[in-house]
Order: structure tokens, then sequence, then C-alpha cells
């Protein structure tokens, strides 16, 4: 599971690095097959999922990863389990989340099949 | 994805009330292939998988779900990320915790091929 471990550790700073910068730069790591459940509300295909992404209301957020666990999945995917905490623009409390990707291989890079987000409240 | 998750909630439920129960039977969700990756630490296999949850160091556990969100994926599998509280033995305070898998169609039902737990700790 190293391996899967690596790349995942890898894409997910990748990943919240643009979503901190960007948002609309993640399109590329998305496809038409591409889902996202975002609080429990669906979403797919590349345009939705970025539409949704941008219009979270916020200008700035920074993600703290608690933890990041992976294994090599079906298809030679990854499945991936991030828990964290966020903090958006001024706020002063973190909020804790819980996301989820299914990353499928595409020449030398992985595209994310499964996306699901969750906040944990208290 | 209606069908997904239709599906993952009656096979969460009855993995939930299966662990409950008796752990060791949840060894017919799991395979040779099947990966548990249990507070970052990992296990492979049938034997390892249950071999770890019937070690856990308690009798009694109750999970409260809290979220439970569910996408088709890849090779007609289930993507299936869980969050909520257990509560073990007569500990009075509930612990939050995140578990996702994937699911793997065979026949009429599904396995485990991926399974990633985690407490969320404050």
């Amino acid at each position: 599971m190293s391996d899967a471990n690596a790349f995942a550790t890898q894409f997910i700073n990748y990943y919240y690095s643009v979503f901190c910068s960007d948002r609309n730069n993640l399109r590329p790591l998305y496809r038409e097959q591409s889902m996202l459940t975002f609080e429990g509300a669906p979403h797919q295909g590349v345009n939705n999922i970025i539409e949704k992404m941008t219009s979270l209301p916020f200008q700035r957020v920074a993600h703290r990863i608690a933890s990041l666990d992976a294994q090599p999945s079906i298809s030679n995917g990854i499945f991936v389990v991030v828990t964290g905490e966020l903090l958006v623009d001024d706020e002063q409390n973190p909020q804790r989340f819980t996301q989820a990707f299914q990353l499928i291989p595409e020449g030398s890079t992985y595209w994310v099949l499964n996306d699901i987000f969750r906040l944990n409240y208290g």
C-alpha cells in the first residue's frame, strides 16, 4: 500500500493547494463521469462540480490534514480518505471535515471519479 | 446515484448490526484481496482483517450514523463514506469516526475491497 500512500499524499497536497489558490484550476482533475457529493448534495460532470466549488461562500480557505490513508483499489485506482480541519476567511474556529476520493489512472497521472465531502459537526 | 445510496444504506446498516453482535460474522464480507486501514495501520486478507476486528478492546459497541453518502464507482462498485459516533462498553462520551468502503459486486451481493477507519479526535 506504500505506493498508493505516497501518490495519494502528493495528490492531496496538490489538490488542497490548488483549492486554496483558485478552485477553477481543479477542472483538469475531473471528467464528465466524475461525481461530487458535497454535504449530501450530488453534482456530476466537470462543469457542475467546478460550479459548485467556485460558488462556495468564502474567499480564503486553509486545510489542516489530520489523517490521510490510501489503498490500491480496483482497476489500478487509488482509494483515499482525508480527515482534518479547515479554516475559512476570518473565522477563528476551524471546522472538521472528511473527504474521500476514488482516483483513476490515466497515463502517468490520475483523475477523480468519486469525491465525497462532509463537515463533521459537533 | 439513488440506487447506490439505497444499497449502501442497506449494506451499512447490516454491517454495523453484525459488527455490534459478533465481529466474526463480518468474515463473509471480505476476500483475500480486501484491505483494512484501521487508525493508520494496514491489514490485508480475510484472516488478518477479522483478527484485527475481533481483537479490538471492547465488548459492546453502538454506532450512530450522522451521514452516509454513496456513489456508483468503477467496475460497478459502490463508493461509500460514513461519518458518525460510536459508544463502547460503559463509556459515557461517544467518539466520532469516519469509515469509507469500496464495495465490489459479486452475483447479487457485494464484498468489501477497501475499508478505511479513523477516529476523529478533538
